[in-house]
Formats: C-alpha cells, sequence, structure tokens
C-alpha cells in the first residue's frame, strides 16, 4: 500500500535541527507517513524563492506539500491549508508561498485557515509554527482528517498575493523576473513553457537576454550538450518554466544574476543579407 | 505500530557518505528503525555545538539519539550510552557531548561504557565510531538489547564535563556563553528559560547585551515581529533556552558573534524622571 | 523482511528539489524501497570526486546504487546498468563514474544499456534523466526486473573509461593523485590500501608527501589523535584507499591541495647514524 507522502521545503539551514523536528512531529502523529526533504537552505525569508520551490512539487507524487518560509511567524498573518485541483495540500503561512503552486496543481479547489487547536501540537511555540501548526495539520490531513475541520473557509482571491507575477509578453520581446539560481548557477524566469511556445522561438533560434545593461545571445536549445562548453544557452527547465545557463559554466556568477533580478528578452533581429 | 526514532548528529558535511552508510549500517540491524538525520555539518570537531545540539532532541520523540562529533575517535576516550529518565537513550564519545541533554531530559538514569564486541561493526574502523560502535549500539537498543549488555556500569558524574556551564546569574546581570548560531545568525545562550524567568525581565522590557565591548540594546519579546525589521531582540528560543536575534538581520554577522564568546547580559537601568 | 537499499549520489545542491524528486519517483514505482542519500553537492560535473564517492557504496549494505553527475545529459552518451559480483547494481550514465566502484564491488558480471521505454518516466526530459531514466531503473530493479529486460548487453571493457587510474607504486615512490577533499580537508587518494600494503611503510615510519613543490613529512599511523594536534599525518581512509590529513586541521586548506592534484609520496631515508 502506498504511504503518504508529505514533503517538506523551508528556509531553515539544511540539516539544521529544525529539519529533524519537523519530522518527528509528522512520524508521531502519522506513523505510515513518506516524509520527503524537499528543499532547505532557501535564502532567509526569501518569498520568491520557496514560492518557485513550492511550484516544483508538481514533480512529486500527489501529497502534502509544507512551505515553512516564514519571516511573519507569531503575528497576525494567518496559517493555511490550500486543497488543489490535482488533489494535493499546501500547507504553510499565508504570504503568497503557496499560490502559484496551486495554479500549477490545476488550481485552487479550496482553502481553509488552520485555527483548530486540536490538530496542533501544544503548546504552541510563537517563533516555531512548522512544528506547532503546519506539520501537525500534515500529518492529520494524511491520516484522512478533512480540510474543513482545521477552520473557516477563505477565498483564493483573498490570500496574499504571490511574490511574483507571470512574465509580461509582447510580440518580440518578454519582460521576465528571476525567480530561482540553482547550484550550478542556472536561472529560472517566471515565464511558463506554455507562454513561451506561444512566443514562438524555434530550436536553435538566437534571442538576446538583456540582464543588468548586459546582452547576452542565448541560443534557445533542448539540452546543455547542444552548445560548446562555456556558452551560454536558454532551455526549458524540468519544471514548467524557462531556464538560463552556460554549458558546464554558471551563469549567475558570470552575470551577478540573482534572485528578484528583471530582465528583458528580445527576439534576435534576422540577419539582413545585405551588408 | 510506531517505529524507533534513531536519530543522527555528526560534523560530518551535510550529505557526506558517512552519513548515508551510518544509516545503512542502522537499517542493516535493525530494519524497522526510523532514521531522522538531525543535524549534520556541525563546525568541525565543535564540541560546544555538538552538545547544544544534542539537548534540542527533547523536541524529537522519544528516541536513540546518536552525536559523533568525536575529535578522539580510537583513542582511549570512552564509548558511552546514557540512558535518561525521559526514556531516551544518548549515544556517542564520552567527551561531554551528552550530558547537557541527559539533564534536559530529566537526568541521567543511568551510563554503561559500549565495550562488547557483540554490538558493535565488525572490522572497527579506528576513525570511523559512528559506523562501528555508535550505530550498531543504537540500532541494537532500538531492537530491545538491554543497556547492560554492552558494557560495565559507569557514574554520571565521572564523565567527561560538558563543554559549558550554565549560565552565571547575579542580581542585574547574567553572564553568559554562545553555544549555537543558526543559519539566520541568531545566538542561542546557556541561559535556561527558567534561569530568564527567575532572572525577572517583563514583556518589551530592554536590557544590554554586552559583546565584544559593543553594547547592544534589546527588547524582551515573544517573536521576531514584535520589533521593525533589522532591529535586534531577544526571546526564548524553542529549545529551553534564550536567543538573541535580529528581526529579517543576522545579528552573528552584524556583531561578529561566534560560538564560544562570552557576553554580559545587564537590566537596563530604569530612566530618571528628572533631567 | 529487508527492504531493498536504493542510494542516490549527485552533484545537485544538498536538499534542491531534484533530489527529493528523485526520491519520490523511486517510492512511487517501488514504495517498499529503502531511499538513501549518499552524497550530493558533489562539485559541479566533477567525475572524479563522483566516481571516488561511487567506489565507497562498498561501505553499504548490498543495493541500488545511482549516480547522477552527468554533464553530458541528454546528449548521445549511454545510460547503464553495472551488476557487480557483490550483488549489487550500479546505475548511471556511462561517463566513467561507475567503474571504478564495479571494481571494488568485486568486478562486473554484466552491463547492459539502458533503452526500455517501459522502464522509463515518460516524458524523458532532455535535462533531467535522474529522474527519467536512472531512478525508474533502480526502482524497477528492485521490484525484481531482470537486468536484460532493460536493453542491450554492453562489455565492461567498452565503457567510457574511469576519470581516473589507480597509482602508480615504484620501489620507493608512489605517484599519486587526490581523489577526494571531504568537509574536514582530508585529502583521499587513489591509492589502494592492498597496495600500501605491499609499499612497506611500517606504523609510525615517516613518509614524505610532495605537492605543489612542498614537501609535508607524514607518520603513517592508524588514527588522527596518534599525533599531536595540528600535525599532519597518513592513515587507512574507511573505504578501502589511503587519507592524508592534519589532527584537528585542515589539510586542503593548508597546502592548497584538491580534486585532480597530482602527489608524489617518498619512503624518508633512514637517518644515518653518523653525522
Amino acid at each position: 500500500m502506498k504511504k503518504p507522502i508529505i514533503s517538506l521545503t523551508s528556509d531553515f539551514g539544511v540539516q539544521s535541527q529544525g529539519v529533524g523536528i519537523m519530522e518527528g512531529t509528522i512520524i508521531d502523529i502519522s506513523s505510515n507517513a513518506y516524509v520527503i526533504h524537499f528543499m532547505h537552505g532557501l535564502p532567509d525569508f526569501n518569498t520568491t524563492a520557496a514560492s518557485r520551490t513550492m511550484e516544483t512539487v508538481k514533480s512529486l507524487p500527489v501529497g502534502y506539500h509544507i512551505c515553512v518560509v516564514d519571516p511573519g511567524v507569531g503575528t497576525k498573518r494567518r496559517a493555511i491549508i490550500i486543497k488543489a485541483k490535482r488533489g494535493d495540500y499546501l500547507i504553510g503561512p499565508d504570504n503568497g508561498v503557496l499560490n502559484s503552486a496551486a495554479n500549477l496543481l490545476g488550481g485552487c479547489e479550496k482553502v481553509v485557515e488552520i485555527t483548530n487547536p486540536k490538530y496542533m501540537c501544544e503548546p504552541i511555540s510563537p517563533i516555531f509554527h512548522g512544528k506547532s501548526i503546519f506539520c501537525p495539520a500534515a500529518a492529520y490531513l494524511s491520516k484522512g482528517i478533512a480540510i474543513e475541520k482545521f477552520g473557516k473557509k477563505l477565498r483564493f482571491e483573498d490570500l496574499v498575493k504571490s511574490p511574483y507575477n507571470e512574465a509580461g509578453m509582447k510580440e518580440d520581446s518578454i519582460e521576465a523576473e528571476v525567480i530561482h539560481v540553482n547550484k550550478y548557477g542556472s536561472l529560472n524566469l517566471n515565464i511558463l513553457q506554455s507562454m513561451w511556445d506561444k512566443f514562438g522561438v524555434k530550436k536553435n533560434q538566437i534571442v538576446v537576454f538583456n540582464i543588468w545593461g548586459k546582452r547576452v545571445k542565448l541560443p534557445f536549445v533542448e539540452t546543455f550538450g547542444d552548445v560548446p562548453e562555456s556558452t551560454p544557452l536558454m532551455l526549458k527547465d524540468s519544471y514548467s518554466r524557462m531556464e538560463v545557463a552556460i554549458n558546464m559554466g554558471n551563469f549567475s556568477r558570470m552575470y551577478g544574476a540573482n534572485v528578484g533580478d528583471v530582465c528583458l528578452i528580445n527576439k534576435a533581429p534576422m540577419r539582413s543579407r545585405k551588408a
């Protein structure tokens, strides 16, 4: 029998004890759960990087996905559960980190505010809702407790907005934002692959990537090895969005690009046949 | 049925193969165990940081907690198991890293030295007792082998002392030590919350934190968001002790404070009503 | 009943979501598997460090060991499974990272190229064969699918060669290569302990380690504490090879030594009895 999958994402240090304590809390309540440490060590308090990470739970089996990037912990910000149409539950603070994930998982089916102390771990720590509220919520959901039991229904459109919008596409350009930088220094942009397909760039066609006043020519390819070593490129990432990278190199370091930076992508002008 | 929880703490690199090998060793002996990677990547050979981490296993379910911060591996230092009154077993080298945890788990009920080769993994590596001695001990304990089988009884008071003492409290000041710095740069001090409560500082009262010749005013609050962004604060941490932090900032980097530093906390003088 | 052990090694960021997604992919196919995160965060694209890490799966129980250090992902490089004589299966790209592990696990019993789409996860990502090909292969193998079902047989000697050779031993010297540097800054060399034993250095005998034009005297000992603090030493590592370290110090930082560096070890001349 398949075990319910509960994933954990946080800006805690990788393998800080907070991470293990959240796992212990879940297992203590739902001994049959399968806990996956999805991503930890996100940049401190960075809701953009957190939102992007939560989007990528789409590549996990249907499950219960917790996000603890929560600079407002212990203040009046709400704790919420979103049920997504794919069947997943997203659990975390109402600070925008879950919205985009809900959209990519087919849209929001239901949202509730978590207020029922029955499904929390007492005493509630004012600085660690991951342990006191979010993990217990996921664990009880995984045991079959209905979402309605956790608190009153909210409207998806009343939640705090996502930290980033979708990119803006014009006929010849896309204005985008860097929403993640991975270990290799590749950039992930807020451009959905479905938007890119409409933008209409062909394989191996070159686009111009403008960032920090620099103009970088990027061939649009399928994989890194499609260009020579140390060459920049653009491709579809593994998680619904567009990625800018350097084959065997580090784009972020080379161009000083980071989460939150804006950039502009232009279709390169066709070369004139005349000089 | 609940699985026995075995937690692992080390100064190995996070996700170095040593970590996975310890997990494999445990599972090979006790296939029903649930292994939690509690904390790895502690500062090399730092018994203070290790001791502080082991204290926080109090937030895990009752279990078997292994510490492999062990600069004396392969020398004559003893390998020990402490049974704590809460029901947990603490397993590691006799270098002081387990004592404070035992105290916080209700006190020591029993200590034995691990000498019985029957519960070790042969051949004994002279540089990796985590694999050869500590993990097998935890795994066999989790299968119900009695602590007395592992070796002869020791007295808790004869163990190597903890790397830090409890803070010293006077009427108007506490002399303390930094025993941990987390990823956000917050400091954890060797002041128990029970001592702090006796010290008698009220919510929102300001104390003066002296470190490296600097004097920092800290309001005592419940959570980070109780003060404006970039403001220093003092609060109760999630694990029995006191914490110094900056809301949305990094105290350690700002003031150059690190594990082992001493500091003095003064009650701020009441302001005179006269000029 | 023992669960099949599947280990994961990659140059992905430690706890990047790619790591969790590979775990989810495995569990979705083989719900009884026990996944061990063996090592992540290896230096980007570094096949030497990857090969060395894969060698050390010898310290895990017999299992299914995946390596995703794969700069050629999506190009024509082959995906392979090696069955080793000890009983383990090694799964990854044909870029040399699995060969040395196979040798240390008793030799290669069989190799196949993975080409059968039945045991892949569609759609195949051109940049993430860890998820689309390697993890599904390990998961299906762990459920008992025979290796022959995955594709056509290859010859071990036709695979891409290991990124490093075994060290070269002469009567009084060994020419070696640094194949790993761990978190403590200790160096692991491509010298098998069996070669070292033949080289004939006695316990506490001093050898001269030549690197970057420096000559460092190293006593050959059993454990770090056999020499005073801050003293360099040579010992047998936990994984079949030789290690150079500093007791309570960092050899790599002190001497600027890194993966890929070559070094020469000389037997120190016997001291003459005359002045």
